[in-house]
């Protein structure tokens, strides 16, 4: 029997779509049929990593729509600007393809619910291609939650840490993200560490966020790191950052938990995603790569957690360790296009939904909402209007986060 | 010449009021003349110890107003339970003589301005016996800080994890502590690990906290714990506990630093003051022992804060080390109650004021406003009355934790 293969379009060719193009010409489930950017210079790079790869070249558009009009293109990978997932994702939709969104906060909290909207309309899953929760420990601690281990999960922490000083400030004209940096201040990225820490409380599943308040530190870190690096009639000297270096915002669960999250870019430290999970029975830390179990652990002692690997590594990655880790971040890209692809060869809905895109894309405006309005508790909105209460659809892949299939 | 000595009282004689009779008993600097408690049984336990130490026993008291009528006694040092602390801090200061107070949060705002008032009325000072301040890795990176190892100082996490679980819930009556977590929602212990972080960031001197939001995880753990360790006619069984499991803090200071307050004591977990100080040129955190330093440390690596012990390591601890690390809680309350003793002998300030006091154990009165109005941000008042803008009397004693005096 034929291989069955998910055909894909990509817009948007900047380093991070070109980073997704060469991760899925080695994914045999995936066949790029077509991509798309408004600068065709991109495309001889993608020429290439097809060349290398022995695959047929896909064609090349300028303008997204002609992509989208194409009949064999089942499902879009969308990495372009931030501040454009949402649009095209709509625009993947109401053309009858999956859309698969690249991370990046939302701008407005109408533009979630025009998703949300959108999928309800067309009946066409949209998926926040968020790559932490096919991480390794991430999948690892889902898995021991759900057998309990954990007991009853009472808080959370995630977060993105990682020193971009050099990647924001140096270079001009800024990019992308630097763009937000000059002119946004809240948590700009907080789907990385949100999303496993969603999928560990069954957010949209039984529970849901219910209110965040979010406060912002000064910003010294760009400012500091360029008077350092760089002399004194470059460009970005005389640029403002309005974004707090250390942005941190407390959500509140229908169920009593709460969840930190951490954006933490602009000063100098080794990358975290900050991941904590405390419950009534255990707690992880992922700055610790410790675990501690009651009554289990000796007193007072983190144990590795990788002690317990063997007992309580996820399924899904242990299939994908046998086949050798493959891809960018460690892995979590490989198994997140995989699962896309997926759930598109089987016509099935998606891991992560559009419920889970908006929730977790949301966070980004309240969280503005709140800095602004000096850490005012904002309520967050229920896009599910209701039906995380009780919905009944849960994922039975083997790439399901709300359940662990063996 | 004949050693100096401060001659003082002690009022409340429970357990950490016993704890810290036996530490001062092997400081010199230190006579204890007069002891009160209003249960006569917790003598006999007081005399042992000088009997041990081979000193003569103090007078006894079960009216504390008598302790404090005595001419000889310069300081009291005060452990009574949580919400007497600051009644009985204005009682001594009345009484001309310096008042120490055990750590435990505020009940309201108005007895912190009584505190406040009270200092400025009688010139006697009140110090909160604030233990961590001198701790070894806190007076490390206080030292650090003030070479201008981390830059700008940007953002600070500090708090208080201790599994309390069956300190807390094990016996029944309940103890003082317990009686908060039954009654109040909030950082009951905020002291513990604010102290430290609020001397680092200059706080009452040139900068000050200016707002909190807090917000409080659902309360499990202790129910969870009286259900898999008594019967079920237990008598706490059928407690309800309104403090959340987990509680975090968020405060903004004048300058635009922020500080992450944790309160998380009815969990399992190993113990942690998680402190983080992240700067422009550096990040320290407890829990790794590490610290990274910008183009110092290898890329993405955190190095043991242990290999800056000998250039960075504070003088007063470098020399308390050379006498042999003596006392409670690693040494830190030896410390603390010889930097009281000090500045009773000096008739000095105290290194910890009346504004630091009220500031610190206000915490938790803004803490609770902010938890049980959904978050809200609450205002910091001023207990300087804006003199922390441009206070000019620093501590210069070797104690002094506004500067480091070598």
């Amino acid at each position: 029997m034929e291989k069955k293969v998910a055909k894909l379009g990509v817009i948007g060719l900047g380093p991070r779509g070109r980073d997704l193009v060469w991760t899925m010409t080695s994914i045999e489930e995936i066949e790029i049929t077509a991509v798309s950017d408004t600068n065709p210079n991109t495309f001889k790079e993608v020429y290439k990593m097809f060349d290398k790869a022995n695959l047929r070249r896909p064609e090349t558009y300028t303008d997204y729509n002609e992509l989208l009009s194409r009949q064999d293109i089942e499902g879009v990978i969308i990495a372009t600007h931030w501040i454009t997932h949402i649009p095209l994702a709509i625009a993947s939709m109401k053309a009858g393809k999956y859309a698969g969104v690249e991370v990046g906060g939302a701008a407005s909290i109408e533009e979630c619910w025009q998703l949300v909207r959108t999928y309800e309309e067309t009946g066409i899953p949209c998926m926040l291609l968020e790559n932490c929760c096919y991480g390794k420990y991430e999948l690892m601690v889902l898995n021991m939650i759900k057998k309990g281990l954990f007991g009853e999960v009472v808080h959370c922490e995630c977060g993105y840490g990682h020193d971009l000083r050099e990647h924001l400030a140096g270079q001009y004209p800024p990019n992308n993200r630097l763009y937000n940096n000059i002119h946004r201040n809240g948590d700009l990225y907080p789907t990385h560490g949100v999303g496993p820490i969603a999928k560990m409380l069954n957010i949209n599943r039984g529970n849901r966020f219910v209110s965040l308040t979010s406060m912002a530190s000064k910003a010294a870190g760009l400012k500091d790191w360029i008077k350092k690096n760089k002399e004194p009639d470059y460009e970005l000297a005389k640029y403002d950052f309005v974004a707090g270096d250390v942005v941190q915002t407390l959500i509140k669960c229908a169920h009593g938990e709460t969840v930190l999250v951490t954006h933490n870019i602009t000063l100098p430290r080794p990358y975290s995603r900050f991941n904590v999970v405390q419950g009534t029975n255990a707690i992880y830390m992922e700055d610790k790569k410790g675990i501690y179990i009651d009554g289990k652990s000796k007193e007072e002692v983190w144990e590795p957690i990788d002690n317990y690997y063997e007992e309580y590594g996820h399924p899904l990655w242990k299939k994908f360790e046998q086949g050798g880790v493959k891809g960018g971040h460690g892995g979590m890209d490989h198994l997140l296009l995989k699962a896309f692809a997926d759930s598109v060869i089987n016509k099935a809905k998606t891991p992560i939904d559009v419920y889970d895109t908006a929730a977790w894309m949301a966070i980004t405006v309240l969280s503005e909402q709140s800095v602004n309005t000096g850490s005012t508790p904002v309520a967050f909105p229920d896009f599910t209007n209701g039906k995380w209460i009780n919905r009944g659809d849960k994922i039975t892949s083997s790439y399901s986060l709300d359940e662990v299939v063996y």
